[in-house]
């Protein structure tokens, strides 16, 4: 039987709530569909910066590379500033793992009611590719007459060919074994340098596969059909911010920030991935039980996917749409009065039945 | 009778059929409320630059700069590049008149139906105060390796504290005469230099102003908040590209591009300031007489506003209202099947009643 050895890091606030669903509805899953997981667990957090000075060990990312997979909760908490628990923990891992792929799927599930009035006929299904190392994620720029009227500070954003074009040629791909539809957000009509290159990659690659359909939209008005007309998407491919901005934006539109999830691909499977949910870790509401596990389950499908067992992930997809719609266990954030381990329990009486 | 000298530019496509209701309305109000207008017609425009080689004429920025105010259209031509377009007649204008903030209301009319499925009992009624001469569209950037597989492209934000301040000073005076409540627009939980930036100006600023209430939002949440609590705003404060994102976010959730308007002001009135509609020359149903006239008016609105008739500007958006409740006078896009001109009549008969 295979054994997936899964680095388990909940994190902050409610990342340690919502992880041991997760795991549980994992085991479940490899009980049913024949494989086993070793769970390496890891308090890396806030907490544990606040007694060591470091988000991790010196050597953090070298006892991850011992890993398949890393499950990811959530880290953030009130007096950490966000550059230290973030870029010494979630960026290093995306960047070390060269995980450029942050993959997000923007799907209705039955029984959630989204925000828009008029849902398409087909449903609201489509993915998000989004670059996850580069761009406007850039370690670089600075500041100038620091607190002087003449201050000025710079960003720059920083595209490469290599990096455009592995995030690219991973969004065909999954394009084609969908529907073969890639939409691309740009903002080329401004005086943006990077965004014609995107544009031209893009180009580029379409040529060899002429069977693709692909549309090209500046981000403002793709940020506008995301709400008027969501129907129309198959495959979205974005830059590192404009993803970022589409995602939580299509997470909305799915109802609830609480359930989307959110893949860090290494897609050659060179190094582990990463899989979290999109939600933070809502300080406001840890430890009275009420966070919804359900990003955190979604997330870890994602996870059976990658390791090559869809039928195991779809089966946990399905099993939140079940419970979603034939029984009212849910949490508070989608209008239900049940606590995490309530939905926790009725996610595996679910699943066994 | 004081009189206003306004540069009008309808442009390309539907900005030639728009502008006429704008002007008639205009004409309208100032009947009813003692002023008169002197329309300075040019017909800068992608046609314009096929016959000249240029957008406007070299001393397009002088001519401009005789006139009181300026009514655009809208430009772009299939063919013309858009940096050509934009870059030729668009941004140079914001940026020579210093029209360094972009107003655009965000406000559900009467008898427009939202995409979203809960309105707030309020309505949706908020303003979103967008940077408009510096940030993210700087022209400061380029290329190395062109064409090679190590090719890289760099694109520099550049943030001033004198630019950002006279933004967020419009935005705090803004709502102060409203609800008191402003929301920055920020992404300083990554390693963008430039947002806290942003926020340390704003909190700075804050500190004198004790009774506003002041939140920040990173701009993917604060995205996904446009659709899921739009009734929480009073005055949204964004850079150039955040701005811009959000803007066209904000007319999908209040029904239609077609109607949504902007305004690029001067607030000191050094300069002249430019009122246009958010859509574009919409090429695909130019000359067909179906374009909506709403967004324009709406431009023109905001015009009378500036230039110190509110009572004429509020008279018009009500005009607006008044056709869109009680009449099915509307064009395709708002799913009726009237003319613009049609349109155009209603609104002349509405306001004259
Ligand atoms: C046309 C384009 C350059 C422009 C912008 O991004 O400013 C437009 O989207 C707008 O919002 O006015
Ligand atoms: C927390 C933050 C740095 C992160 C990002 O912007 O990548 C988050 O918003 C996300 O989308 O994973």
């Amino acid at each position: 039987m295979p054994t997936h050895r899964v680095a388990v890091i909940p994190g902050d606030g409610i990342g340690t709530e919502v992880m041991p669903p997760a795991q549980r509805l994992l085991e479940l899953a490899g009980h049913r569909f024949g494989f086993a997981f070793e769970w390496q667990n890891f308090d890396w957090s806030c907490e544990y910066y606040a007694r060591t000075g470091a988000m991790m060990p010196a050597d953090g990312i070298e006892q991850l590379a011992e890993c398949d997979q890393i499950l990811l909760g959530a880290v953030g908490f009130p007096g950490v500033p966000d550059h230290v628990s973030l870029w010494g923990l979630l960026i290093p891992i995306r960047r070390a793992f060269q995980q450029y792929i942050n993959l997000r799927p923007i799907k209705l599930l039955p029984g959630i009611e989204s925000p828009l009035r008029k849902v398409p006929a087909g449903g609201i299904d489509f993915q998000v590719v989004r670059e996850n190392n580069e761009g406007e994620y850039s370690e670089s720029g600075g500041r100038l007459y620091r607190g002087l009227p003449q201050e000025v500070a710079i960003q720059e954003s920083i595209f490469t060919r290599f990096g455009v074009t592995r995030a690219m040629n991973y969004a065909i791909n999954l394009a084609e074994k969908r529907e073969g539809r890639l939409a691309s957000a740009t903002k080329s009509n401004g005086i943006i340098h990077t965004m014609p290159f995107w544009d031209e990659i893009l180009r580029e690659l379409g040529q060899e596969h002429p069977l693709l359909e692909i549309s090209e939209y500046h981000i403002d008005a793709l940020a506008a059909l995301f709400v008027l007309d969501p129907g129309r998407f198959d495959v979205v491919v974005a830059s590192n911010l404009f993803g970022d901005i589409l995602t939580d934006l299509g997470a909305a539109i799915i109802g609830s920030i609480g359930i989307a999830p959110s893949a860090n691909l290494n897609p050659e499977g060179e190094f582990p991935s990463m899989f979290e949910p999109v939600h933070g870790s809502a300080p406001d509401i840890a430890g009275q039980g009420k966070a919804n596990p359900l990003g955190q389950v979604w997330a870890a499908s994602m996870m059976l996917d990658h390791l090559g067992h869809p039928e195991a992930g779809a089966a946990l997809v399905d099993t939140m749409g079940h419970v979603l719609l034939e029984t009212d266990v849910r949490t508070p954030d989608l209008g239900g009065c049940a606590t995490t381990e309530e939905v926790s329990d009725a996610l595996a009486d679910a699943f066994a039945t």
